[in-house]
């Protein structure tokens, strides 16, 4: 960040009066802008008992799999983030069901929220992001092959939760990248 | 947004190849610039079935009451957010227990997200934000002053569930502000 999205002024970095943390302020107009953790938006469809999977198009993690999750859009629920998200990636409509997990990722400030979700119907395909979609197993989740470590954790947890019937939320911190 | 805070070009809105929505757009460098919600991390503080509320010394609803929230940090978790706004709202150290509510703020883009708490010691006071703290008893909650809707929300499904026994999670939408 170096110049005043509102003005095109120079920005420089330093504490306002007032706070505590560093900041980009524009002397030029007063601007002070802050940056702030990002949302990152998923679901785990269901359908009996199997689970819907993308193999991924797109950098970053090309060519491993995750469930459809993307950034949260002004204007939406995460709940509505995560069933669009599911419709994009996978051309699936799903319910999106209770919350499964959040994952604070510091390295890249971001909060991934995921949800449970079931298919509305067995209909699925691909996208531009994903060149593959599938229904699995649970015994056969390519855990080797899973894309990020925050849905690797929001996978085990529903899996984990549903072989034992339970319903919970579960907190997690990601304190490095998967390729670091 | 005007300017490229990359570059400092002009901005233009339009919708980049393969998005759906109108992002900001800089022909000069190429980078698209993505509007997100925000989070803001808060909790609600008991202390021996009282409740701690501050009294906002600044705007937006300078004189309401409200528990203490704002703005997460990039490099922190929610826990660790809504725990920072206690201490620096109402000089209040606190133990961030369950997820009490996730509340979508659509008109300002932002996710408002409660925990329980619990005081650490019954020590709390002002700050540069709060220009009276207090604990107060379920009964007593001064509800035609209470500053968001949000807040509110959030005070009610704690009382609620506190007098019900009952420890869950739940939604809600406001779409529209306080004051409009």
């Amino acid at each position: 960040m170096n110049f005043c999205s509102h003005c095109g002024g120079r920005l420089r970095v330093a504490i306002p009066p007032g706070d505590h943390l560093p900041r980009h302020i524009c002397d030029a107009c007063g601007t002070v802008h802050y940056r702030n953790p990002r949302i990152i938006a998923g679901c785990i469809p269901e359908h009996e008992g199997r689970i819907l999977l993308c193999r991924r198009a797109i950098e970053p993690r090309r060519g491993f799999w995750t469930p459809p999750a993307g950034f949260m859009e002004n204007g939406e629920t995460l709940q509505q983030a995560a069933a669009r998200e599911a419709l994009e990636e996978a051309q699936a409509e799903v319910q999106i069901g209770s919350l499964l997990a959040i994952v604070h990722v510091l390295p890249v400030e971001q909060v991934h929220i995921f949800f449970r979700a079931r298919l509305l119907q067995p209909r699925f395909g691909t996208s531009p992001e994903s060149s593959e979609v599938m229904l699995v197993e649970p015994a056969d989740i390519p855990w080797p092959d899973i894309a990020f470590r925050s849905t690797e954790f929001a996978l085990r947890c529903h899996v984990d939760d549903t072989a034992a019937g339970r319903d919970d939320l579960h907190f997690a911190e990601v304190e490095r990248r998967m390729a670091e």
